[in-house]
C-alpha cells in the first residue's frame, strides 16, 4: 500500500492537546490515563479497515497498513515496520517520534511506556481494537513495572475526531447456492456438530469473513473486502445476528435469512443491532451452567472476550469457520476457476494493448492500473478490485508494497521491467496474479533472477508432499535456486485466498515465518509467489493461485495420501524473461504444459469473447520452449 | 534402543505394595501423596542415564529410552511412545496398564489422574528429575481441577530400591589445547563478556555436556557419554564446581583445574560436594542485589530453578554454553575430522571383511557390531562407542531404534538388505554414521527406496542457504524425493554432534519438529540422515556427519552471507544400491566427488595403517558412475 495523500505532514498539535485534555477528563475513566494506546484496526480485527476505524491514522497523519501510535502527557510515537519509515517520517508532524520497528535502538512499545511514564501510571487503550492476546502481553508487561492497562470503554480519539465518517452500512447482497454449495442451514448444522464433538455450548464469530462466510451474505463495508460489520453468536438451539438492523429491509435478504420463517427453530436467526452484541453477550454468559463453555478465536477483542468468564472460555487460534471456509467445496472451486478464467482474459487484454501501446510512451504505472481495473470490470460478476493494484516500473518494482501515487508513478518503457500485482472480486470469486514482463530486452542478470524465481515458483507448485503437511514445510522450496546463488527474499511464498471474500485468509500459507499454520488439504486455495528485488533496480514477482488437490504418486506410505497444487491462475509468463538454459528439462516441460493449458482453456474464452488481439498475444505467449 | 533382559515381564506387585507405603509414610511428607510420578531420566536431565538413575525402568521393568510411570493407591500406569508398545507390554506385568502414546484414545497423564483421583489429591514427584518447565504444566493442569503437586525431596523410589546401584565416580580425564584448542580459563572469560551483555550476576549449569566442555574435562559416568556428574554455578568473580570431590586428587587434575593456584583471584575454582549445590544455590540467592539476574535453563530441573527467586530468575531455552559448544572452534574441527578419518577407516575394514565372511554365513547382527567395535578400538585415542550399534538385517531394519540382542539376532545374507548405524568416541572427536548396504543383488524397489534416500541426502548436504537459516527449514529438501513417489520416513533429518562429547547434541539441528532451533553458523556439525522404511522388509538410512561452512555463490543479497555443509564422514557410499538412472547430472557429480573424496583422503589413512584388503575394497566402491 502506499500513501495518497500530499506529502506534507499533518498538523497535530491541537488534536494532541485535545486528546490529552480527555485523557485527563474523568467523564472516560474514575482517574485520569497517563498514556493512551491506538492500535491500527477495528473491532473484528480486520486487515483491511474502513475509513471510521482509521483512528491511528486520525490522530498522526500516517496511513500505512500497520502501526500503533502511543500518546503520553509529554510524548506522542508511533511504531511501524521497515516499509513504512520514508512513509511516516514525511506524514507525521515534529509532535510525533518515529519508532522504526526491527531496529536494535528502538524500544518496544512496553519498554518505551516504562522507561517515559511516572510511577504507577494507567495506560488505556479501546478495549475493542484490541486482540485479548495483545491486551495480556502488554498489561503482563506494565503490572510487572508497576503499571496498569485499563480498557477506556468511549474510544478518546472518536471523542476529538468531530468529522469521523459514519460506519458504513452497505446494502448486503446474499448468495445462492449455485455460488456457495452449501446453504447458511447446513454451515450451521456442521459448527454445532463440530461444537457437540468438542462439547462447546456456545460459539462467538467476530471476524467479518467468517459471519459473511457463514450466512452465505457479502457487503461492501470495507474496500476491497466484500464483507459487512456484523458479529454472531451460535448455540445448540439459537442463532444470533448482530448488525445495523436498518440493512434486513429487503425481503429477498430477510427470505435468505429466512427472517420470521425458519424451517426449524433451531436454525430460527434472532437479529439484534451491531452495538448490542456486548450486552447480549453478557447476558448469555450469566446463564452459563458450570460445564458451558464458549469459543472464541484467540485474535479476537480484548472486550469481547473478557466478557466470557475465564472458567467457560475456550480460547482457539482458528475457529471453526475459518477452518471450513478455508477448504472449499466444488461449487465454490467450480466458481474460483470460473473467475481466474475471466481474470486471465483481462489480463490477457491487458498485456496485448500494452505491449501496443508502450512504444508510444503514453501508459504510466496508474494508467495500466486503470486500464487492468476497466478490463477486468467488463468480466461478467465483476464486483471490484480485491485489492490495490500494485503497477510498478523499474526501481518502484523493488518496493514489495508499492502502489503507484501521482508522485511516484513512472512511464512503462522497453528498457525497464514491469511488476503488476492485481486481483478482483467477482460474485463467483477472488483473484490475485503477479507478472513480471519486460516489452524490450532484458538484461542477463534480470532474466537470471527471473527464471531462478521462476524454478522456485515451479518447486512449489509441482511439489507432490504427505497429507497432513503444513505450508511451511514448503517454503524452502521456493527459494532453493535463489539460495544456491546467493539470492532471497524477504517476504512469504503464500497465503490463503478467499472465495469472492478476502484475498488474505488463514489458516494456512506458505511462510518460513509461520509455525501456527494449519495441514494442507485437498480444497485449500493459497497463493505461490516468491520473488526478488533488486533494490533501486527492479523488482520480480511471480504469482499464480493454486488449488490443493490430491496427488498419486507411484506408492503410499502408511495410506497417507499425497497433494500437489493445481494452478488456478492462468496467465502466460513470459518467456522472454527466462534464461531457459538454466531450466532443466522438468521445468520446461512445466511451462510448457502450463502454457498449454493456457492456451486451451484461456483461448477458447478469448475466441468466447470475441478479443481477437489477446488470442493472438495469447497464442504467441505459449509457443513451447525447446 | 532394544531391551536386553529376557523377554518375561518385571514382578512388581511387592515393589508397588512397599511404594505405596512409602507414599502414605509421613516421613518424606507432612501429608500422604495419593499418587507418584516416576519420569526417565536424571537430574541434569540426560538423554542416556546411569543405572542407578533408571528408576522407572526398576519400578516397572520397562528399560525404553522414553516413559513416565504414576502410581496411585489403586493404579499403576507407564506411558511411552509407538517405538516401545511393544517391549513394554512384554517387560510389564499385569499390574501395569500400559498407556500408548499418540492414539487417540489414551489420555494424557494429567488427564488420567484427574480421572482416577479423589478430590483434593496431592501427587508427588522428584523435583530433580522433572523438568522446570514440565512441572509448570503439569502443576496447571492438577491445580485447575482442584488437585495439587507436590515436591517430594526424598525420591520414594530409592526408599525401596534396596540394591540401588551407586552413582558413577569415574576418573576425569583432562584435555588440553591440543584437543580443544580453547582453555577453561578462557570459556570462562568468554561466558562472562556474554553475562555482562545481558546483565546476568549468575549461571547455573546443570546440563553435564557443558560442564564437560567448559572444564574441558571428560569422565565416564554415563555410557556412551563422556560426562561426569557436576554442576556449575558462575559468577563475576566466582567459579563454583559440585562434584564427588575424591575425584579431585589426581594432581593432574588438580592442575588442570588451577586447583589453589589460579592464575587470577576471578579464575579460582572453589570445589564443592556435588549434592550441596542446592546448599549453595540458596545461599547465593539469599545474597542477591535487588538487580542480580540469575540464567538457569528452562530445562533444568524443577528443584534447582525453583531455588532462585523468580524475581532474579532468567530462565532461557539455549544457555550460552550450548550455543558456544555448538560451534566448533578450528582444533575441535580438526579433531573432529581426524576422528572420521580413524572412524572411517575401521568401516572401511568392516565392509571388506563382512564381503569376504558373509557368503560364509557366520556373520550375523550381533558378530557385525562387535567386529565393528573391535576394528574401531585398534584405531588412535579410541574409547569407546558413541551410542549402542544399530546393525539389522532385513525387516529388522525397518525398525528405526532396533539394537541387536541373542533373541532378535539375524544372520547376513546376500539376499538382505543390511543397515549399520554406528560411532564411536575418540579423543579428538566423536562420529556417527550409517550405510546400508546389499552383498548379494539389491531389489529394483530397495535400490529404487535407497536412490530416493541418497537424492535427500545430497539436497540436504550440497544446499546453499543464507546465513541465519534455522535447520527446520532444510528439512524438506531430504524428502522432496521420497514425498514425489508417495514415500517419507518419520524421523527428523539431522541432530547437532558433539566434540569427544554426546553424540546429540542442541541447539541446531534438522528437522521438521523443531521451530526452537538456534540458525545453523560456520563451525556447527549436524547429521544429515534421511532414511526410509519398509515395515517388514527393509530399512534405509544414509547418515554422514556434516560441518556448516561458509559458501560462496555468485551473489551476495544484502551482505548476509551464505553456508553449505562439507561431509566429515568418508566412507563410500554403496554404488550397487542406486538406480543411477534416477540421478541427477549434479547428483552423479556429487557422488564422484564424494568417493573422491574417500579414496584421497581415507585411502592415504589405509595405506598409511598398511590395510591392504580394505584399501582394494575402497578404490573398488569408489569408482566413478557415470
Amino acid at each position: 500500500l502506499g500513501w495518497d495523500t500530499a506529502m506534507s505532514p499533518k498538523i497535530t498539535g491541537e488534536l494532541l492537546r485535545q486528546l490529552r485534555q480527555a485523557m485527563r477528563n474523568c467523564k472516560y475513566f474514575s482517574e485520569p490515563i497517563q498514556a493512551y494506546i491506538i492500535p491500527s484496526g477495528d473491532a473484528h480485527q480486520s486487515e483491511y479497515i474502513a475509513p471510521c476505524d482509521c483512528r491511528r491514522e486520525f490522530i498522526c497523519g500516517f496511513n500505512g497498513s500497520a502501526g500503533t501510535a502511543i500518546v503520553t502527557e509529554q510524548h506522542a510515537a508511533m511504531w511501524t515496520d521497515g516499509r513504512y519509515f520514508l512513509q511516516a517520517s514525511q506524514q507525521m508532524d515534529n509532535n510525533w517520534t518515529l519508532m522504526k520497528m526491527g531496529l536494535k535502538e528502538t524500544p518496544s512499545q512496553e519498554d518505551w511506556l516504562i522507561s517515559v511514564l511516572p510511577e504507577n501510571s494507567k495506560v488505556g487503550v479501546d478495549p475493542w481494537i484490541i486482540a485479548a492476546d495483545q491486551w495480556k502481553n502488554m498489561s503482563k508487561a506494565l503490572i510487572s513495572a508497576g503499571h496498569s492497562l485499563v480498557a477506556v470503554q468511549d474510544n478518546l480519539i472518536d471523542a476529538v475526531w468531530t468529522d469521523r465518517p459514519e460506519r458504513p452500512s452497505t446494502q448486503l447482497r446474499t448468495l445462492g447456492l449455485e455460488y456457495t454449495g452449501m446453504s447458511w442451514q447446513d454451515k450451521i448444522v456442521t459448527l454445532r456438530a463440530k461444537m457437540t464433538e468438542r462439547k462447546i455450548s456456545w460459539f462467538v464469530a467476530t471476524a467479518l469473513d467468517e459471519i459473511a462466510w457463514l450466512f452465505n451474505l457479502r457487503g461492501a463495508d470495507i474496500e476491497y473486502n466484500p464483507v459487512f460489520f456484523a458479529y454472531t453468536i451460535v448455540g445448540m438451539n439459537t442463532i444470533r445476528l448482530f448488525v445495523d438492523l436498518k440493512r434486513l429491509a429487503d425481503p429477498a435478504l430477510r427470505d435468505h435469512l429466512q427472517l420470521g420463517s425458519p424451517s426449524k427453530p433451531e436454525l430460527s436467526i434472532q437479529t439484534f443491532p451491531y452495538e448490542s452484541v456486548y450486552t447480549e453477550l453478557q447476558a448469555i454468559c450469566a446463564a452459563l451452567g458450570p460445564k458451558d463453555k464458549v469459543w472464541i478465536c484467540d485474535k479476537a477483542s480484548c472486550a469481547l472476550t473478557q466478557v466470557i468468564p475465564k472458567a467457560h472460555r475456550t480460547p482457539i487460534p482458528y475457529t471453526p469457520l475459518c477452518l471450513s471456509k478455508a477448504v472449499k467445496n466444488a461449487t465454490e472451486i467450480q466458481g474460483m476457476k470460473m473467475a481466474h478464467i475471466k481474470d486471465a482474459v483481462a489480463l490477457c487484454e491487458l498485456f496485448a494493448w500494452l505491449e501496443k501501446e508502450i512504444p508510444k510512451g503514453n501508459v504510466t504505472e496508474i494508467s495500466a492500473a486503470d486500464k487492468a481495473e476497466e478490463l477486468r470490470s467488463q468480466q461478467k460478476d465483476f464486483v471490484g478490485l480485491s485489492f490495490p493494484t500494485i503497477s510498478s516500473v523499474g526501481p518502484n518494482g523493488a518496493i514489495i508494497h508499492y502502489r503507484p501515487l501521482p508522485e511516484t508513478n513512472r512511464t512503462l518503457t522497453m528498457n525497464e521491467v514491469y511488476l503488476i500485482d492485481s486481483g478482483a472480486q467477482y460474485v463467483d470469486g477472488t483473484t490475485d496474479v503477479t507478472r513480471t514482463m519486460h516489452f524490450g530486452t532484458p538484461s542477463a542478470f534480470e532474466k537470471e533472477c527471473f527464471t531462478y524465481v521462476l524454478k522456485g515458483h515451479i518447486a512449489v507448485s509441482a511439489a507432490i508432499f504427505p497429507n497432513g503437511t503444513k505450508g511451511h514445510l514448503l517454503d524452502s522450496f521456493a527459494r532453493a535456486a535463489l539460495w544456491e546463488s546467493g539470492l532471497d527474499y524477504l517476504h512469504g511464498t503464500g497465503h490463503g485466498v478467499g472465495c469472492f471474500l478476502n484475498v488474505h485468509e488463514g489458516p494456512c500459507g506458505i511462510s518460513y515465518k509461520t509455525f501456527a499454520d494449519e495441514p494442507l488439504e485437498a480444497g485449500m486455495i493459497v497463493s505461490d509467489e516468491p520473488g526478488y528485488y533488486e533494490d533501486g533496480s527492479f523488482g520480480i514477482r511471480l504469482e499464480n493461485v493454486v488449488l490443493v488437490v490430491p496427488a498419486k504418486p507411484k506408492y503410499n506410505y502408511r495410506n497417507r495420501g499425497s497433494l500437489t497444487f493445481d494452478p488456478l491462475t492462468l496467465v502466460p509468463i513470459q518467456i522472454k524473461m527466462m534464461n531457459t538454459e538454466l531450466l532443466t528439462q522438468k521445468e520446461r516441460d512445466w511451462v510448457n504444459e502450463y502454457h498449454r493449458k493456457c492456451r486451451e482453456v484461456i483461448g477458447a474464452e478469448l475466441e468466447r469473447q470475441g478479443r481477437k488481439e489477446a488470442l493472438e498475444w495469447l497464442i504467441r505467449e505459449t509457443q513451447p520452449i525447446v
